[in-house]
Formats: C-alpha cells, sequence, structure tokens
C-alpha cells in the first residue's frame, strides 16, 4: 500500500493505493499553511486518516508520495508557487512522523507518472502529458525515468513565437502565451470584440462567464467564430506539441488538465491532424499518438503514490 | 580497440580508437556508390585498411560502428539523404566480412556521442549537441543514453516561428529556417540589400562569395549592419536552445557545425546571455551551460566508435 497527496494551491488530495496504483481511499481538506512544521503535521495526518479510512495497518504502508506545485531535489522542497515554503526538507519532517520512505515530486511531473504508470501512457517507455491550465505544463518520462528534479520539464516556456508575447518569466513568445486556457479565453474575446453576431456573446452571457469551453460549445452549436477560434488555438497547442515530438519522439504525448476536456472533433482529431503534418516522421521515424489524459483529476495523487516507479 | 566510420555524402572517414576513444589512425576516402553489397565491402575494406595502418592485430578490435546521414533502426538501415538505400541490413553485412559486433547510428547522434563521452560533455549525464550547417541537427544524451533509432531527434524542426517560413518538411516555422547556415546567408543577403554602404559588400566580393563566417568578419571590422545580423541570428539560435533548456534542462549543451567557428564574443558569448534570459530557470532551476563543440570533424568517428557505451 502506498500514499499519494496531491497539494494544490488551496486544497490538499490523499489517495491510499494499492501496489498497481488501484485508489482504495481518498480524502481532501482544504490547504491551511502555518509553517512548515505544521504543514509536515498536516500532511502526516492526513495520511494517517487516509490510511485509517481505507482499513489498512500501519505496517503495510510502504511508502508516502507528495505532489507539490513547485520545484523539488531529493527530499527538499527548493520553493513552492503560492505557498511560502524555500529550502524545507520535508521528506524527512514526514519521514519522522511516518516511518516510511518519503518521496517528492513536482505536481505535473506527479501527474504523468500517475498516467504513464495507470492512465493513457500505460505499456509506453517515452510519454508526455501535456496539461493545459492556467499555464502550461508537461511531465517527461524517457526510457521509464521521469524527467524530475532539477531536469523537471518547464515545457510552456518553449518559445514558438521567437519575439513574440511577452511572458512573465521574463522571456517572450513561450509556447504558454499561446495554448494556455487564459490564452484562448483572450483569443476568444479578441474574436467576440471583432464579431458582435457571433453566438459566443449570448454563451458567454447565459454561461455568466467566459472560460476554455466557451469557444468549444459555440463551435458545436455552428458558429463560423468560434470555430475559427478553435482551430487558431489547436494550431497554436500543435505547435509545442510538434516541438516536443520533433525534439524526442515518444511513443505517445496524452494532453490534461480543462481545456482536455473539449469536443474530441474540435480539439483531439484536428490536434493529431496538425501534429502529424508539423512532425518530420520520414519512413522509418516513429509516429507519436496524441492521446487525451484518462485520470483526470485523480493523475497526480496516484502519481505520487507512485513515485517510486518511475525515480 | 575499436572502428567508427563517418558516411558523409560524398566521403567517407574511418577512425581506429583506443578503449577511451583516443584516435590512432585515420583514413580517408570518396564515397564511390555502387549498390549496398558493394557499399558493405568498402566500408570492410576501409576498416582493414585503418586497422593495419595503425598496425593493430584483428585479434584487439572489438566493434565497428558507423555514423550514417539518415535514420536506422538497430543493424537496419531505414533509409539515407543523398545516398540511395532503403532497409539495408548494413549490420549483418559488415558483420559477416569483419567478425566483430556492428552498430549503426545517425550521424548527427554519432557527433554528439562524440562530444558526450571525449569532447564538451566530459563528465555531464544530460547533454546535447546542436549542428548548425545546411541545417540545424541536434544529438540528445539524457542519463548517459543517447536518444537514438527510432527516437532520434529532428530538432531543427522544432517550432520556433509559429506559421512561420515555409520548411521543405511540409511544416512551417521550422527552428532550421532561421538558425541554418543558409538562412544566415539568406539574412545576410536581406541585410545588404537594404545597406548598400555596408562593409559586407567589399568583404563578399574579396572572399569571391558569401558565406556563414561573412557577417562575423564583418561586424569584427565594426561593420554596424553585420553587427545586426549577427545578433538576429543569436536570437534564433537562442529561441530553439531556450526550447530544449526548457523541456529537458540538459547540464549543457555544445554548439557546433562551420556557423559554430565564429568569434566567442560575437556567438557564444551572446548565445549563453540570450538563452540564459529566455530559459525558465526558478531558483533551484538546473542552469544549463552552453558550449562550443570541441571534437570538429572528428566527432563523428569518435562517437561512431564509442557507439556501443551510450545505447
Amino acid at each position: 500500500m502506498r500514499i499519494g497527496i496531491d497539494v494544490g494551491g488551496t486544497n490538499l488530495k490523499a489517495g491510499l493505493t494499492d501496489g498497481d496504483g488501484r485508489l482504495l481511499a481518498v480524502e481532501r481538506r482544504p490547504l491551511d499553511f502555518r509553517g512548515a512544521e505544521a504543514f509536515a503535521a498536516d500532511l502526516a495526518d492526513m495520511a494517517e486518516a487516509v490510511r485509517t479510512a481505507a482499513g489498512v495497518s500501519r505496517e503495510t504502508l510502504r511508502s508516502v508520495g507528495i505532489g507539490l506545485p513547485g520545484a523539488v531535489s531529493g527530499g527538499e522542497i527548493l520553493y513552492t508557487t503560492n505557498i511560502p515554503m524555500e529550502h524545507v526538507p520535508l521528506a524527512e519532517l514526514l519521514r519522522r512522523r511516518l516511518g516510511v520512505p518519503v518521496l517528492l515530486g513536482n505536481d505535473a511531473d506527479c501527474a504523468a507518472a500517475g498516467e504513464y504508470l495507470r492512465g493513457a501512457g500505460r505499456g509506453c517507455r517515452d510519454f508526455a502529458v501535456v496539461t493545459l491550465g492556467t499555464g502550461v505544463g508537461a511531465g517527461i518520462i524517457l526510457d521509464g525515468r521521469l524527467r524530475g528534479g532539477a531536469a523537471s520539464s518547464e515545457a510552456g516556456h518553449m518559445v514558438t513565437h521567437a519575439g513574440g508575447e511577452p511572458c512573465p518569466c521574463g522571456s517572450r513568445g513561450c509556447w504558454e502565451q499561446y495554448a494556455s486556457a487564459p490564452a484562448l479565453i483572450r483569443q476568444t474575446r479578441a474574436a467576440m470584440a471583432a464579431h458582435p453576431e457571433s453566438l459566443l456573446h449570448p454563451l458567454a452571457a447565459e454561461r455568466g462567464s467566459l472560460d476554455g469551453q466557451t469557444p468549444f460549445l459555440a463551435a458545436q452549436a455552428g458558429d463560423e467564430t468560434a470555430l475559427a477560434v478553435c482551430r487558431a488555438y489547436v494550431e497554436e497547442l500543435a505547435a509545442g506539441i510538434a516541438g516536443i515530438v520533433n525534439l524526442l519522439r515518444p511513443e505517445a504525448v496524452a494532453v490534461g488538465g480543462g481545456v482536455a476536456g473539449a469536443p474530441e472533433e474540435l480539439l483531439l482529431e484536428p490536434l493529431r491532424e496538425r501534429v502529424g503534418a508539423m512532425s518530420y516522421a520520414r519512413h522509418g521515424g516513429r509516429a507519436t499518438r496524441i492521446l487525451r489524459a484518462e485520470l483526470g483529476n485523480d493523475a497526480g495523487v496516484i502519481g505520487a503514490a507512485l513515485l517510486g516507479r518511475v525515480i
């Protein structure tokens, strides 16, 4: 039995899995950060709670993995985004409390590990998960090993538009500025401003707000403006994925995150076609499959629990 | 003792190395392609010639590696560019003649292996060589293993200008269209057309032609137009290297090929600064060193000879 805990900016989610990564119990709690020691105590308490909820004895617990929004190195948190921690030896703090080995990983890397072992990446050795959310993240597994720690990917900052939009990272033209959910919303707003006749207007009003699903819903209803937005967005997404494909030729790339829930015919199908056209696979080059991530929000917890398999 | 043979579009170069990859003898011959069987016989003959030239007995020869312009899979050539071979079991054809194990690799991958083991990448585990020539190629070594065969990189086709210049590969905005030697020459010609007063004109006339060194020579002589060309070219080069860095965070990236011979202060120094600015290395992220490749034209032969160490 293994426990994975996915640490979000506002919530914690712990899961207990069997050796194959099947989720047997889940616990959710709001994050109440009061310093690193108290944080470690809260995580230990949650691990105990999910173990007890699953009716599993302490002796059968093999390890605990923690997925964190930030960077880790070995058992140390280098920093977390949205939680004020720097250089915290979290693995050791937790191991003292739980008496089992504790592994740390970046949250996108844990999600990739989960999808690799239990989701869309099953059977692959070379695999990447691209997560479309507030930013664009990727977790990469090559030859069965996670590119984690100091080698953890920042795929959202690959340059797909050299000299293009400024990015808060200090560079310009980062993929994330064109392919994240906020980027899609910006692109949709721009199209709405140019097309007052578009169905996007009443649809956004009806839904109370504009989000990453709105252009896909309007396109499904036949709105030409929305369809053009979706096509242009797929093109931006394809540019970055083609970069990953041409550089690494993984067997598969899975797309996850909120935007990935869009209808197959508007996102995954055209994305496959465009990435295929942008991939340099001369006869003999490996063709990379483009898939939808399968585990949704469970990927991070499952991957954290199974981190030891890929590092 | 090991032998490496670098197969170019018009020439063959064989080298005999000791176990540490030191070149003990080298043979060069023009390529005279008369079919796959004759090609294998010529390579075997060259291997024998370089072995004899070095005064080394047949018994001490451990393996032969062949670097090829194209794609390989295991011991099979999938295809070669500029040489008409497809699906040729070259390793077996050669092994029959030489009686030792034969390994095949892509030429850019062999060059990366050579630099990794004996050149700029010594001491790294995660390393890439970017070669600037007719195209832009890269060989990638991660955790000490070459990304070769079906996983061989086509880094020149990463998209750095989404929707940009068409590329013969069928895509648009490929890095190669902006960072290869022919791209640099095109950029130089465009600047010359706009600036008839530039030193580039008399310099190109004096040298008889315009090549990838001309803008650097003119910039060194203080020509502002040439300096602007060099700066813009570094920016294009940096965009792709930053993609490799942000995706993979290797310990070092070495730049090789003809253009890489440019003066340090006009190429490597500004390149380091620009890649640094485009790299998303928050506190804790690994800083990738940008180096010049060290082995020049020997990298391919040495890497071919030592292929077995990285695959």
